[in-house]
């Protein structure tokens, strides 16, 4: 959307209510109610063709009537009359509907077929939709109260820099109720209903071009438009607006069944935390966690180099605070010696390596308060300074003391992010935060939000990626390819196979075992065995022409013993692997986010221990690498319990260009399972010895 | 302690206070300025020599000069006279002293020798001690305030169930604040100082008996006594009352280096964690969820087949708490279908499953949400209902309405754990308190409490367990034994080992070898070479006897070329075990909690993925068996990837056996390591295939 429209959406200067009502609880009456008592900046125009005035202003009876075109309208008829009144509406000019009504997409077939009807009419004539089946959008900067949310009873969002965008209705008011409690201060909150037209990343894409936003947080159940989603993500972590996701419903996805290996590790939860990763999105679990790392984030501060220095007056709060650090992995390195020595000159008891530990004597001298957070600040360099100072901030003996203090010191160092562990009397603890110090009541939460914003940091300082392989188009048969073919499809596309040949004749065997430098796997080939190793296919470690020519009788004569009718294609003799450590890398289509990569070590790591890593798909050898690095079994790669560095290089550079091939063999393409591949010591490369590609149904 | 000396110190009727201030805001000022604030229902007597009165109350110039023996002394005097106050309270017959002096163990040597001489006149006199360097001790139930924390000024804890215990004093009085912040009603507050006389456990043994206490919540930097704190704990849960624990320092103490396999896993936090499992207790990682607990434990309702039942009017909400049950392994069991159908017909709109969503809608007709949560009482029979309404609960559109269904609902049926999500006016949340409805804002936070209530119930209701093995005592030689002297220590103790025999000559090599069965590992035998691998002083698979004799042979050159000066003591044959799951059974003598038993399986998954169990020694098989099911790895053991079930009970009766040895073997036992053992398919046994024993330097 171009600027002009996303501010007519945003900031309606004029909204026109269809179905206005002149009872304020009434969804048709809410808005009007909201508006009027919050004072919104702009024109309210309700519809109604039953009254001369609702709620005390003058009401039209018809959108034809209209004085002039809304910028938004609030649609609140029956479903039945939606269609109606969202024609009239585009036909009149208007930028945007907001539909509250209820019965589309939601109750089956047909409402899903008039809710189509009504998105194609509104696109004909260039009009945005949100909803149906929405509870509204808010606009508190100009109170723009374009919702029905009783939760606005319970007090109106202030004016701020914060966007909420929610899948649920009644879940976004809870959030929203729960932000307004905590002090958070809106730029907007957009319910999406059924996202017939505007989808999250839709709104995302609008909140990513608002002045006012400068944190977007994210309530979602599940994403319908991935690519938009994506785009815009991408699009806020370039502007530096950092965004913050609860995306629920982990336990159910991980419950869908699925058949292949590769399936079971990607059709879960984990696909949507690592295109979130991907994307320096934040993902919580929780709405206490997603307020908090949204509320400190409207401090703007987002250090790449995040390391945390912290001052207390109890050695037991510096122990919490440094344990969650470490969970966090959030660097806590020492104050420099000089530092400490100059601190303990000034106060004996303290511990001034950090955490600093004032102990509650400084509690009666406050200059010394001042002269160990400037330490902190100044001789110790901490990007984020976390204090832990209790109800000392509030208690009548010594709250004024310490906040002047501070103030003048966070005057002083704009850049730095200043964070409290506080209690006390909420209108004492507002003024902090006005001096630019969050306070925070739980030490584990403050940790928790600070090393966000570090995170956020890293993300938008992020260097860009290497340009994945290139790849021409990959055609792939019709039908499942058996696993010669899909070895040499693979192959074909620079993807090494264990060396093996398809030999018809027992002649044919040894020579193409005499190329091997070393003892061969003998495989029967036939369309109509598919359990080879169950009927006695499989021949390990077959070395010399003598063993291969009686290995080759041996497969033929089980073949025909196992069904007499099977296509017998021939023996494929393969290359014995030796050494190295088995690995699986595969590709699972994922409903939403299209081709994932997986990778892990083979057998128990990836059945068993769960030990994997997914990428959406495609990527480069960075990207690869940091994926081979990142998983748990990695030491055993690097040369963990004596064994040789593996070729991680050729490693790299085969999962890197199996993320291409995904995506060059186009949506047909379900799944690629290569396991075992055996990847050797360091120079030696990696080969996939079984290949399964499935294709989609 | 007995009863009536238990009253004394934790309700005292008469208090005297050792350097009472007439300044209120000096510590020997503040505790009677508290209780006079409060309205102390006991008597003050403050002893200044100086003075004839103390803020409005008679002063004594000394301790012999008081008109009655105290109960309870507050001491508030330099460190120099607290050993002749003490002396003089001692020989009064006062029951217990709060010592506030710092200057003692916490600055050194010297302090710690002085804080001696103190413990041991009181001892002498049977007086005991809280402190000394302790911020004191509270009972909101008589107002008695032995403390000198600031945070009282921001309001004094009511009276209610929970006691809070605290290692740390400024720690403490932040949790302290945040429970009354939190509205949670205190039966009482100990912060223990330096434990010179009265250590944690023996807080909780007092707690365990005192009628007003409820629940217990503990916060710890590191436990001094732990039998103690053992037998106390395990009191609480004979007697059904709830602790909740929080132990910090975890990163800190997962840095302690340790040199073999087993000190590393043994001397982390995951000891402290198995033991507060062991013992019911639930360890917590941050102060919100420790008084989320205490909060809802003090409903008295404890649940062993805990279920939970949602109603929920936002579909997402719901989601979000299926989510976080997944997460704590909290049981949510569909409603019967009956109920299901029932519900439909009230509200065909409605998703009667669990959650059940009964939308929006129900809001317009209060009966319809008495019938909706009835039935999930009722037909669902959850044990713990969970209710998100959010704003619903106090707009004022709505809030009286649902208070009043509620409500009677809860009076039916007081044997249930009743929780709300609920946002809004803090009063009128309070009232749904009263009502038997815990409130929180957070479902993610409501789930993990509740879930809570059940490891409770579970651990009240649990079966005695097993007695461990008998085993008579062990005597360990002096220095640390060899690997042959290990096993035969072990194995006349009933822990089997692979059966081998030291050989000085060929023919008796062979002679041993035949009696195996199989193949023989060979290993060179002296107490000079201890690595054997890295001399070749080990052969694998060695059969038949020309093989054993060159073998010998061969390892007697080895060892001579390696060192000529080596003592040779021959050559281990030892049966070459085939097959089998390769375990690592071990004792770590922790020094807290003494000696623990580790379980995992070998190699990778205890080097790599840190896969480990733990357990307080001695234990039954019943105990050794739940070990073995408990760690990720166990599917290896039950017979997954197309493996042999292992032999489980004798793996188990190993484990018991070996934790019975470390106890029998006393305190000189340092370590064991048992790795590998062989664990064989079922019915073959288990064999230990290398014994390290370590001893206490």
């Amino acid at each position: 959307m171009n600027s002009a429209s996303l501010n007519r959406l945003l900031c309606p200067q004029t909204v026109a209510v269809i179905g206005a009502s002149e009872d304020a609880s009434r969804i048709g009456g809410k808005p009007i109610a909201y508006m009027l008592k919050q004072g919104f900046a702009g024109t309210i125009l309700p519809v109604n063709p039953k009254r001369e005035t609702v709620q005390g202003l003058k009401a039209y009876p018809s959108i034809d009537a209209l004085p002039e075109t809304p910028d938004v309208a609030i649609v609140a008829v029956p479903a039945s009359a939606v269609l109606d009144t969202v024609t009239a509406l585009a036909k009149r000019g208007c930028a945007g509907a907001i539909l509250f009504s209820a019965g589309f997409a939601e109750i089956g077939e047909k409402g899903a077929a008039l809710q189509d009807e009504i998105v194609a009419m509104a696109k004909a004539h260039g009009m945005r939709l949100i909803g149906p089946n929405s509870l509204g959008m808010i606009n508190p900067q100009t109170h723009f109260y374009g919702s029905f949310a009783t939760g606005l009873e319970l007090g109106f969002p202030k004016p701020g820099n914060v966007a909420i965008v929610s899948q649920s209705g009644a879940y976004g008011a809870h959030l929203m109720t729960a932000a307004v409690a905590a002090g958070i201060g809106l730029s907007a909150m957009v319910m999406t209903g059924n996202e017939a037209d505007l989808t999250l990343g839709d709104i995302v894409d609008l909140l990513v071009e608002d002045p006012n936003t400068k944190v977007i947080a994210l309530y979602s159940e599940g994403v319908k438009e991935a690519d938009t989603l994506v785009a815009a993500l991408e699009r806020a972590r370039q502007k530096r607006k950092p965004v913050v996701i609860m995306k629920v419903g982990q336990s159910a996805l991980g419950q869908a069944a699925a058949l292949s290996h590769t399936a079971s590790i990607a059709g879960d939860d984990r696909v949507f935390d690592a295109v979130m990763a991907e994307l320096g999105v934040v993902r919580v679990q929780t709405t206490e966690q997603m307020l908090d790392i949204a509320r400190l984030a409207t401090r703007g501060i987002y250090p790449a180099d995040n390391t945390l220095g912290v001052f207390t007056v109890s050695g037991g709060a510096g122990v919490i605070i440094s344990d969650a650090a470490a969970l966090h992995q959030l660097a806590m390195p020492p104050m420099p010696e000089s530092a400490q020595k100059k601190l303990l000159e000034l106060l004996p008891f303290a511990t001034p390596v950090n955490p600093v530990d004032t102990t509650a004597q400084v509690l009666n001298d406050m200059t010394l308060m001042r002269a160990f957070t400037e330490s902190l600040v100044v001789d110790g360099g901490y990007r984020s300074i976390l204090g832990f100072v209790t109800y000392t901030a509030t208690a009548a003996t010594t709250g004024d003391r310490l906040r002047e203090e501070l103030k003048s010191l966070g005057q002083a160092h704009p850049d730095r992010l200043f964070v409290l562990i506080a209690l006390g009397d909420a209108d004492k603890l507002r003024r902090y935060e006005e001096d630019g110090f969050t306070v925070f009541e739980d030490p584990s939460r403050a940790v928790a939000a600070i090393a966000a914003m570090g995170h956020y940091g890293q993300a938008f300082d992020r260097q860009p990626k290497q340009t994945p392989p290139a790849m021409a188009a990959i055609t792939l048969p019709d039908t499942t390819p058996s696993e010669a073919t899909a070895k040499a499809i693979l192959s074909a596309a620079g993807i090494s196979v264990v060396p093996e040949t398809v030999c018809t004749t027992p002649e044919q065997a040894i020579a193409a075992s005499q190329a091997l430098n070393g003892p061969a796997v003998l495989k029967i080939v036939s369309p109509d065995i598919l359990h080879k190793t169950e009927m006695g296919g499989v021949l390990l470690n077959v070395q010399g022409d003598d063993q291969i020519r009686a290995g080759f009788q041996t497969l033929i004569e089980r073949a025909k013993q196992h069904d007499s009718a099977a296509r017998i294609e021939g023996v494929l003799v393969a290359k014995q692997m030796q050494g190295g450590v088995q690995c699986l890398l595969g590709i699972q289509r994922d409903p939403v986010f299209g081709p994932m990569a997986v990778f892990g070590l083979g057998g128990i790591f990836v059945e068993i221990l769960d030990d994997v890593v997914l990428h959406r798909c495609p990527f480069g050898e960075d990207v690869a690498l940091e994926m081979i690095h990142s998983i748990k079994g990695a030491p055993l790669l690097l040369g963990a319990r004596g064994q040789a560095k593996a070729d991680l290089k050729a490693l790299a550079k085969m999962l890197a260009k199996l993320s291409a091939f995904a995506v060059a063999a186009g949506p047909k393409l379900q799944s690629i399972d290569l396991n075992p591949v055996f990847v050797m010591p360091e120079g030696e490369g990696v080969y996939a010895a079984d290949a399964v590609i499935t294709l989609q149904p």
